[in-house]
């Protein structure tokens, strides 16, 4: 006899998900890493889709838990992959979202000006390095993709990686939204290497076009869903407000972490260099930002009051999408109509969002062929749609009050 | 208290169908009715995707399940449809594939020559509608498209009817294959009438593109899957071997029903004048053909007895796809290879395939926007990929035997 | 044309749940409904399965969306239910846990002295209906089972009520644990309804005895599993202590609403005469106490800082269960370990669980047979094990810090 | 880069499963198993739930995939299983059913008198084994229980059996009753080795529990479904009717293979010395059954043309359950209303049917703590209903024709 040691996690989507390795469960337990069991993966789509509650814990544990099974596959297919490399590549993919904030992209750039969840994210793992005494290196190393085996960072970080083929997946059980829904087995199961990159082999290649098609659906079903965009520019705006207050040294319930970044200004240099940044970072989530404007429906500032009651209460502004610019006389026209003309910015407004299902750019989708040879999801589908999918759709919005 | 007197059916798929009318229930319990349960929906598939065993019985069940579902979507819309027209428009679905034979497309035009299953269809329920004294008519004029409403029509057949709606996620689910799952419940919750034509509203526009992309993913993945195209050219081979010794008086083991479609040339004419014709089809299924091969394995003809054992043993002939013809001396050489030069038309041989997902000849799908205009799927789409959709695809294959 | 004037909401279960009325659309409107999308359903379960993370929200939703299945059902087999009925009972499944508060279950009797949640539940309403001028009168007769209709109550509070068939379904789905999923569908196409009684047609007696067994299969391996009770009553002794600390005026970190509670003894007296109080609660949801309990980590107070730091970072305690009472001595020795005696009622403690999946104490599930005549499912399973499930199972557990 | 050589079945239950050796490659290829294609898991079953049309060759597939999981779970606990050992298990699970002939047991006992499928499997391994030059050596022995690594045969057959975790979990998929959806991956998580026997570990408890419980309600709701009974007791009294025909040396129509059990006695004696009979065995399936049924339909003798119609055209006898036995008298009365008295063994006839969900008498599944200590789970169970599962429940029925 003998008890099983392995720590096992259960998830509505794989069923059991195995921590493959010691280091892993321990990156698991560590506070910073507990935190992200209360943010959101989708901000405020909850308000639109009300599954959508799961976090970004539940997703990097599910992206790792591919990942150990694309590593299972390829080694089965004669690709050479340490034990350390499996546990490094598998430590980056669970720590890649380690910098996300309250709501995630929502509020991403405003807590700390302009930088990026991905700069935090790798912030995390020096500090996390640094407590492990270089347990991480190389895990950090191939999330860098500075590690010369090119494919093992592509599993990290590609057009093909364990993130997308986790979210959407994800997303779509959770928001209950088929179209997302893609053989994320089918997909691991074709996965190969070839000249060190990582490649489909032919007869995934139905699956990929699906993939990428469903990708481009859930963008705008989902994530750029316009009731969503509403919702959550408008938690932009509260936050926006809020800061503007703080400057002023009004004063805003907060907690001690949140506060720390309303009424400081945060950029890059500083978040890096002092050391309260990231202690105080690391005690934020959604809860934070959730109690400030359920407390600020009372506060005096009547811009700000009024902003929040309307999220509390779901009483979102109305929006207009569009192909084309709104006329700006359009909006004039509207915040004309305020009877408060210093609320205009903050009730009415536009701006746009846009979608890149295929990047062109960077990394291809390579197709691998029975004959050796390679080419480009682009050319290897029958040609007619994936090229299309290349291209960047943009959409134009505009908010303004249900009453107006 | 009250018993329940509707009939349930129960269905792996959208769990508990109702039968909706007495009508309805009626054909259901008809002999001719009751043969489709012998006919698989999908052939010979079921070599490749050991699941796919499912029914056309199934599938216009659960097709006329779906369109009763969908006129209560439209009564609630406002759309005026009486009992009469409902009760018919789901019997027309219903019975819509009856005129399918053993292995359904598979033998299509040979037991019969050149006469597709939607006459034979179209014969049986005017048999039927003899039987049941004119009840039928209204559901003939539907089917006919000869009712004035023509979104009933449309129901029956569009791009966007029931039976291809239930058959995506029938086939879907039997074969395992996720890249069909669409969400027939969002389009159906999205139809309206609009000039008397089956329309999509705004919100449905990405589930129907969804749609389209699943229809045509399944085609390359399942329908055409180049292993079950081997099996059915194979079994036309047998088919066609058969009725060649059969036309020189061999003997040869079968159901008194097949042997009738076996020693006598039966087409169109015939079949609709002769009432031993549609008797004796009516007494066919998949289970005539199977025993038959299965005998025919011990047959002194050697062709067929190859033939015959390669099929029942799955051992199938090797086939090559490409986008282009195959060189005729490609074919001569992998002929002059064969030991025996007869075999060679059944043993080598090439044809092609094709697929069209979105139809531009005769129907289009309109999507109604909330002011009220109407726009074709191929416009309203963000214009890049379903108009690719349109356009036919066509595949060339070559088989020959494993060993060649 | 006509357009969809029919609300829908996209649930990951049963697919679009349409809103069928004007009124339940304004109940859901309301802020004191919204609120409900900011309390989990399982408390601290998701500690163990992380994807439970469903609201309140979406559970009354859901068992409204059965309601509503329930009643079509019922007048299809002749049972007169009338639109109000009909409304007021869907009303009445939806408003039913209105009065829960932070965590559900967890804290209930906590922060509000010994008060269940369905006592502030018909608070709610009360206040509802004043402000819709009597329209929930009907809602909340049948809700009080004061309405002549018995089996209408039943269809929000009985063994077979909407709630308990919506609450399985959903917690097997968002914990992944299949133990729980039950045929609702199979269950609701069998309710009828006999001597004003909610009743089951004999052919549903083994989805009610699957849907029994269920239940209490769910009590042990998620409601009581260990690992969450340990959770639970973690986060009972943080707010007992804050709310010791209060009672000693000590500066405790809260939202006004939270802190209303801490620092005001509220029983159900106050709670009822004094207005503050629902309009307090009303304001409170998760995130409230999270926010405290993660600030609180840095309090003065050792045991409250400690607690609240287990929690948070999901350090909790080692719990043992048994089936007898836990040694008072073994108690004794487990506290004596402790460094510090006045922490020991908070780290080392016992208490027990139970569950009772079918009480014989009230109603009674009635299964109906085709001859008319009724009999409990007791008698009308096959006897053997159905009443055990009736008798109570309780469990005790010891709580004690992982170091000692 | 590396093409992969593993084969891979679609399974729409568990996705991709993969052939584990060349040797099971090599015996799925075989005449004899691709028979099993032709064989449908549960006999007529579908003419109640029109899904159920799935195969023999499904099952042992899917059985086959979950004993390699199992296997690698117990290798992952340090049990040691060698590779060969790995094989032979698998192979043992896989060739398990082969013995089954035409609607599996509807027909057991009926083509060869009072042999059981087990039997004919185990000549079956014998011959393969032969063609496969002792390749089979080690299978034989694990499957005869005679190897003495006794866990590895209870994998094979056992109360927790491969067999059993598939069929519960593939028939609930196909058939759509949810009642005996299973949590199979738990269990197989939970398998350890204790004393050399297969065992389950504390924590997989309430999914042993939810499994016997599982299978007792699918037995009643499927296996046993009173429908189901009155097709294959009709079934069974069609070959009963035809082997009395043949045995008067009347024509009957059949496939050579059928004929060969139609107008010859064989037993068990017979089947296993004469080298015909396995060859014959070795050619039936539904189909040949199927065939003849459909065209005896106008056979001569007006007894066997009734009983064939009836099950073609799904007008199946009229039959009635009870807890007792029926009135012999009852049975008079109705055998006396017949039209034609030499029907009456044909058309009114009773007989019973029972289930025992877990047997005492033989295996035990045991429980293992963490101590290290087993308990049967009747004893680690909550003690109330496990033990009561233990009990055989007999059922009788009544068949007679509807219009009588």
């Amino acid at each position: 006899m003998n008890s099983s040691k392995k720590k096992i996690i259960n998830d509505p989507i794989y069923g059991f998900v195995t921590i493959p390795s010691g280091l892993i469960f321990e990156l698991i337990e560590h506070p910073y890493f507990q935190r992200l069991r209360r943010i959101k993966q989708l901000g405020l789509s909850n308000l639109v889709y009300p599954g959508a509650l799961h976090t970004r814990f539940q997703h990097v544990i599910g992206a790792m838990w591919l990942c150990s099974q694309s590593i299972e596959i390829l080694k089965s297919k004669g690709i050479e992959i340490s034990d350390d490399e499996e546990t490094a590549v598998c430590a980056a993919v669970l720590l890649h979202d380690m910098g996300h904030g309250p709501f995630s992209h929502t509020l991403e750039g405003m807590l700390v000006s302009n930088v990026s969840h991905e700069k935090i994210s790798i912030h995390f793992m020096h500090l996390l390095n640094e407590q492990l005494n270089g347990k991480l290196d190389l895990c950090i190393k191939i999330f860098s993709n500075q590690y010369h085996k090119k494919f093992l960072h592509q599993l990290v970080s590609s057009q093909l990686d364990m993130d997308r083929l986790d979210y959407l997946r994800r997303d779509s059980f959770f928001t209950g939204v088929q179209e997302g829904v893609i053989g994320h087995d089918r997909i691991i199961n074709m996965l190969n290497v070839s000249n060190d990159e990582l490649v489909i082999e032919e007869k995934g290649i139905y699956s990929v076009e699906k993939f990428l098609i469903a990708r481009r659906l859930m963008y705008w079903q989902v994530y750029l869903h316009k009731t969503v965009i509403a919702a959550e520019t408008l938690l932009v705006k509260i936050i926006t407000r809020a800061k503007e207050l703080a400057d002023q040294k009004n004063e805003l319930f907060a907690t001690p972490a949140f506060a720390f970044f309303l009424y400081n200004k945060v950029d890059e240099n500083t978040f890096f260099t002092n050391k309260k940044c990231i202690e105080n970072y690391s005690m934020l989530d959604d809860s934070d930002i959730l109690t400030s404007v359920k407390v600020w429906q009372n506060h005096s500032d009547e811009i700000l009051s009024t902003l929040c009651s309307m999220l509390c209460n779901r009483n979102l502004p109305k929006i207009e999408i569009s192909n084309t610019k709104f006329d700006s006389e359009r909006i004039n026209i509207l915040q004309s109509k305020l009877k408060n003309k210093n609320d205009s910015e903050y009730l009415v407004y536009t701006d746009s969002v846009k979608n890149e299902a295929y990047s062109n750019d960077d990394f291809h989708i390579n197709i691998l062929y029975k004959n050796g040879t390679l080419l480009d999801i682009t050319q290897a589908s029958d040609q007619y749609n994936i090229e299309a999918l290349s291209k960047t759709v943009t959409k134009y919005f505009l908010c303004y009050p249900k009453n107006l």
